[in-house]
């Protein structure tokens, strides 16, 4: 069927979204019956407004400058269609005789996609509908890690390495909040660098075990006496034994200066923390307990650092998404899957688009050591994504 | 005089000032008269202590090592000796024998330096005394820039092109706290990377100008209705016309929450600061006007990614007082000269500890434009400094 494609990006932004955007441009050219190739402004909002963008137009220089830039070039969305937006999203395509509907995203986004593509089906419309993975929180189903992670990750460590030796040259206890709603693998990603016993983070505290406060402040205390210092890697998303998010909990219970419980954006979790800390932890000889906390934003997501391997395997699996369609397939997602871990290599793979939609992927137990730190098997899965590493010179 | 040298590391760490460490090793070993070359622990804290570790026998590889790596190897002080506590660092070098004193820290680290020197002369004891700069701040006297200051700048340009780039995305209002109790250099440096009209960071607040609730509300408002979106760079040392921090006033007036007015490692100025936002701008369309803070915290000092001139000129820096030390100088602190703008050149200069002890530098006038902004002149003294940038591609 003849007719023009669609490519949207949709949710958080990271450093290699425009990597898979120009991946799914690159794959189409070579691709029958695809007209025009269209960017939708800001997701599936451009598309219901009209506000769309030529992207088969753009030179070769200009797309690999788009693809080496952070963030989502078209413009994202927080919107998550329910299905009267969907409706008005398939009356969009028609609009624009859309054939071929590319949505990069994470496990909402692939929701939009799998509900568009059923509308389009139930009313016998036809058109490709495909799902490109992207979040910073690694939480799809199916993938060894989706693309948008391993640059996350990168930045972590690497905030964590230089905010370690920091602390070792100005000991104290200091916190550092890192993104990640559900899963731990991005706070995991803290601990790559770690070299030496006393290195830190001292303490990774991850969604998926029960954050427990009186434990928590125990194994500070503990920290300190054996280092004197305590680095804290704490996820936005730790919730206590009742599934409640400790950020929300610690923010209403304490005080409402913050006004809600937004996790990303604010400094109010670790402030908070540092507050519990600095009234109970026990101030060694009369001094007051130096306790820090930084929340490490937006530049987790967007600064402009990509991992090589990231940004290699996000191009790809926008051209993959491309090749199923050339291929015949109707529909579906991209999956990573690792086919060797030394040398590491990965391929690309179909999955059903219900096997991705709405779900959320947790860190296997495996990936755990405990309720605060990451297993070694989590270290060796996470070093070959995130690219060349420094290392720490010490007298 | 024969004897031993010691060296030291103060104030908040930098990203660079293990280079200027090893400069001072390397710029020793060639020194007649030098027996130890020794580390203090902690800066003065380890030469009372006696916490002193041999620097003269690491081999070249390790130092090199050091010298890339962020943050103090030695581990920092926030200590601001008095008179006494001056005597008693007298005293530990008279102990160890030490004839050359090298402190490379900030204005209290250059004052500290100017203290046992002058104790050191009215004693009668022999010793040269040097201080070696260091701020990411850039507020010492005599200085074009100070070592550490381009790769604070560096790590600040590069966040906020990301983060301009997400709030492109996604709009919005983001607000992105920048270190600098006094001087603005750093706060700058978040404009540097601007391409477009349309660009981020819209309004840049620095310690220079008083910081006008309404002005910058206004402000904001207007940038909302000019681009649909606000990025703001906002320097932890905003002051209130009666000289007043703004952060320690919002805190204070508004709530508690935080308990106090530390500027460093705390959300709070950022947040408050959305909360005033949220208050008094209009919602558009019945929606909520999304705002955002992000404080960028101890990354802007310790990011394992330093400019390769900050690099450079903090080993020279190093070096060179050591050199000072060689022509027979008793006393001085370095200076970073620059010499060309265009290829760009700098030479390092001696100059009296008087000259920038205890003192502070600002931004010069002509490097601001209005009170939300920086010059292009600013701009281009900056470009030279903070090693190669990326460019954004755009759709």
């Amino acid at each position: 069927m003849q007719g023009n494609a669609v490519i949207g990006q949709s949710g958080g932004p990271t450093a290699v979204i425009n990597q898979s955007l120009v991946g799914v441009v690159e794959g189409l050219r070579s691709a029958q019956g695809v007209e025009k190739m269209l960017g939708m402004r800001h997701g599936v909002r451009g598309l219901v407004s009209g506000e769309l963008v030529r992207l088969d137009t753009m030179d070769q220089a200009a797309l690999d400058r788009v693809a080496n830039t952070p963030s989502a070039a078209l413009g994202s969305t927080r919107d998550k269609p329910d299905g009267a937006y969907c409706e008005r999203i398939l009356e969009g395509c028609k609009k624009h005789n859309v054939r071929q509907f590319f949505y990069i995203g994470g496990n909402d986004s692939s929701d939009t996609c799998r509900l568009v593509n059923e509308l389009a089906k139930q009313s016998g419309y036809d058109m490709h509908c495909f799902h490109v993975p992207k979040t910073i929180d690694n939480d799809l189903m199916k993938n060894d890690h989706t693309p948008g992670f391993a640059s996350a990750a990168r930045y972590v460590a690497m905030a964590f390495m230089g905010d370690n030796l920091d602390n070792a040259s100005i000991p104290g206890v200091k916190i550092n909040v890192v993104m990640g709603r559900h899963a731990g693998f991005l706070v995991g990603a803290s601990a790559l660098l770690r070299e030496r016993e006393d290195d830190g983070p001292h303490l990774v505290c991850v969604p998926e075990r029960t954050f427990d406060m009186d434990t928590f402040v125990g194994r500070v205390e503990d920290c300190m006496s054996r280092f004197g210092r305590c680095q804290i890697a704490l996820s936005e998303g730790v919730q206590d034994k009742d599934g409640n998010a400790i950020g929300a909990t610690l923010i209403a219970g304490d005080t409402d200066a913050h006004g809600n419980a937004q996790l990303s954006g604010s400094g109010a979790l670790g402030d908070q923390m540092a507050m519990v800390l600095k009234k109970r932890l026990t101030p060694v000889g009369g001094t007051p307990l130096r306790v820090r906390a930084d929340t490490l934003g937006y530049q987790q997501r967007c600064y402009p650092d990509a991992s090589p391997i990231d940004a290699q395997e996000a191009r790809q699996a926008g051209v993959f998404a491309a090749k199923l369609m050339k291929n015949g397939e109707r529909d579906g997602s991209v999956a990573i899957v690792r086919t060797s871990d030394a040398p590491y290599a990965s391929e690309m793979q179909r999955v059903e688009l219900t096997d991705v939609a709405a779900k959320t992927r947790h860190m296997p137990d495996d990936f755990l050591d405990g309720d605060f730190n990451v297993s070694d098997a989590f270290i060796e899965w996470l070093r070959p994504l995130v690219g060349p590493m420094p290392v720490a010179g010490r007298v």
